[in-house]
């Protein structure tokens, strides 16, 4: 893993120059993650990675966080390591790191809002820019290492998933489903559990609904999107609409038919040269001509790797076109408020001439008779 | 709820009032939980509530998000929910909210680079400074309703650290011990695991430690420092540390008395009228004159709240008085590099004369003979 990092660095670094940027500026987060490999802790204290154009990066770290900090992939990367102590003032210690002439530093785009401004105050003759322009460029072309990553994230998430029918069954609350699948999503393999929705009938019907106390009725429509992080950092994320106990509704059953082919579509679309736009306008025509257009309130995906929400997004006005190696998700949804709502969701990524898949279980509408 | 919330919005707005600034906005996060009861997801589009310093506020949000926010205190709080949809311009919309005539935004601290970059460009004539000059004096003071919420918190953890002796014992890795102790912060009440720290023998010299697969041996001094989220949104913190096994060095034993006694001082000392960096004095001196200063790395506490990390720092330079209902950490630490480090930590909350310690499981050495 050190090669690979080590080989980020050298294209951030190299992608930074190109930009006309002088220096990098990299708080906690998954910017410095990809970068470096530090998982730091997003804290108040000043953590930042002063990455220049030109010449040696250096890491401004909290003295208490060091040793922390050095026992990270850091440690092996040759990058020097300042510590700071509790009453120095770590803003100007950064600006006194820049590049002499400094005249554009890149923010990451995650940076707390406190510390941007203190770094502006700090260099006030630097004109702040988003390192996200340099870094969304190599984020969004994941690595073969990367795509393994990711479809172990997959693998994964759909482990979890095979398995509802042991927890989601008519007359159990929303919220204690949630807590099993929460479990399930840790037991499976995740480092940590991101978000579990259970949106049962009309909940459905809110894309971002949390867990309620809603005790789920035999019939129901049940949303079920959940994902976790990988001990690897790498995220999983996947949708399947579920029929809890009898029967659902037959104007459920309409759409959802219209839903599955409308992803269908998609993913069968969807490939190298193709634009990020085009994808969502494939599912979009197909939930429209059916009558639905106005219920696909949202867009179709967003990239996935090192965050859930990530570029690329894929959605009406971005003219991004694909490349083998750029990962998201294909999830398009239909909700009819007061009433019910679905969503089905892949992840893919973008191989020579298609995309594959990342989650595999079944997509056809599954009734869960608990 | 709702009543407090109010109360809390309607103090917001005067005190932005009498700060000058025009209006806040303020994204996902503590802050918006503290002044809406919101919890909104932190996600790459915008969430933005717009708080003028006169007349009524606005919550922007993505169209996805409305159903969410409504279903909130929000929807009972006569807040004006705007809508944005996937094609729309966020930044734009919530410029043309502000008062007219803005010419000083405060931007909440934890606010997204990407953010704080785009509202510049938006209102490109309104200078922005940090909604937390505003946020903090509130949010520092907690109200009996929040005491009565981080009491419950400092119960919950106190009720893992309890148990301890179940999982922590020479031969188990801190990993395992660590995965144990996650599950239980969820079964003793908790909605969120925030972090779990079990540094043994040497680790215990890195105050922020993460999990490794070190295998805890007899005698290790183990710091085990948890914390995790109620459903309220009040956070719990406590560390203790514990002798797994045998009897821990002769040496550890040593400054382990020097600590419980720093610790214990600054318990008594704090009270309405002191400063913060008083309180961090008492403890330090303590430590400094048994000759373990340079061992002491770290400020001794933070505050909390709806943060594990918040106003009033506990550090030299802080000259803030203590006041009634203030809640932070005393924490002080002793490391040695290489060897093994202590620390002890209770959550406490400012009474009309002297403290209240929220955590209170025993701070004596324990031995857990496994």
């Amino acid at each position: 893993m050190t090669t690979e990092i080590r080989d980020r660095l050298d294209r951030t670094q190299k992608a930074t120059r190109e930009a006309g940027i002088d220096a990098l500026l990299v708080s906690p987060g998954a910017d410095l993650r990809y970068i470096t490999g530090y998982e730091a802790l997003p804290l108040e204290r000043l953590t930042c990675l002063m990455l220049p154009a030109e010449g040696d990066p250096v890491l401004v770290v909290p003295a208490l966080e060091k040793p922390a900090a050095l026992a990270s992939p850091v440690g092996a990367l040759d990058i020097d390591v300042v510590a700071w102590g509790e009453t120095d003032d770590p803003y100007a210690l950064t600006a006194s790191l820049l590049p002499t002439g400094t005249s554009t530093v890149g923010v990451d785009n995650h940076m707390w809002a406190e510390k941007v401004l203190a770094l502006a105050a700090a260099v006030p003759k630097a004109r702040q820019v988003l390192a996200g322009q340099v870094l969304r460029e190599l984020r969004m072309r994941k690595t073969s290492a990367e795509v393994s990553a990711l479809r172990a994230a997959g693998a994964t998430i759909d482990a979890v998933h095979d398995s509802m029918k042991e927890w989601l069954r008519p007359g159990r609350s929303e919220r204690d489903v949630g807590r099993d699948i929460a479990d399930a999503i840790i037991a499976a393999g995740h480092a940590r559990v991101d978000f579990v929705i259970v949106a049962s009938g009309p909940n459905g019907a809110s894309p971002h609904h949390d867990l309620s106390d809603r005790v789920i009725a035999a019939g129901d429509p049940v949303v079920v999107d959940i994902g976790g992080t990988m001990p690897t950092g790498y995220c999983s994320d996947s949708t399947r609409t579920y029929a809890a106990g009898n029967e659902p509704p037959q104007a459920f059953r309409d759409y959802y038919a219209v839903l599955l082919e409308a992803q269908q579509a998609q993913c069968s679309y969807a490939r190298p040269g193709v634009s990020a736009e085009s994808v969502d306008a494939v599912g979009r025509d197909i939930i429209t001509a059916a009558g639905y257009g106005d219920a696909f309130v949202h867009r179709t995906g967003h990239g996935i790797g090192l965050e859930t929400h990530e570029e690329p997004y894929i959605v009406a006005g971005n003219p991004l076109r694909l490349e083998e190696g750029m990962a998201f998700s294909i999830e398009p949804g239909i909700y009819l408020p007061g009433r019910h709502g679905a969503r089905i969701e892949d992840i893919v990524v973008v191989t020579p001439e298609a995309v594959e898949r990342l989650n595999r279980t079944s997509r056809e509408l599954a009734m869960l008779d608990g």
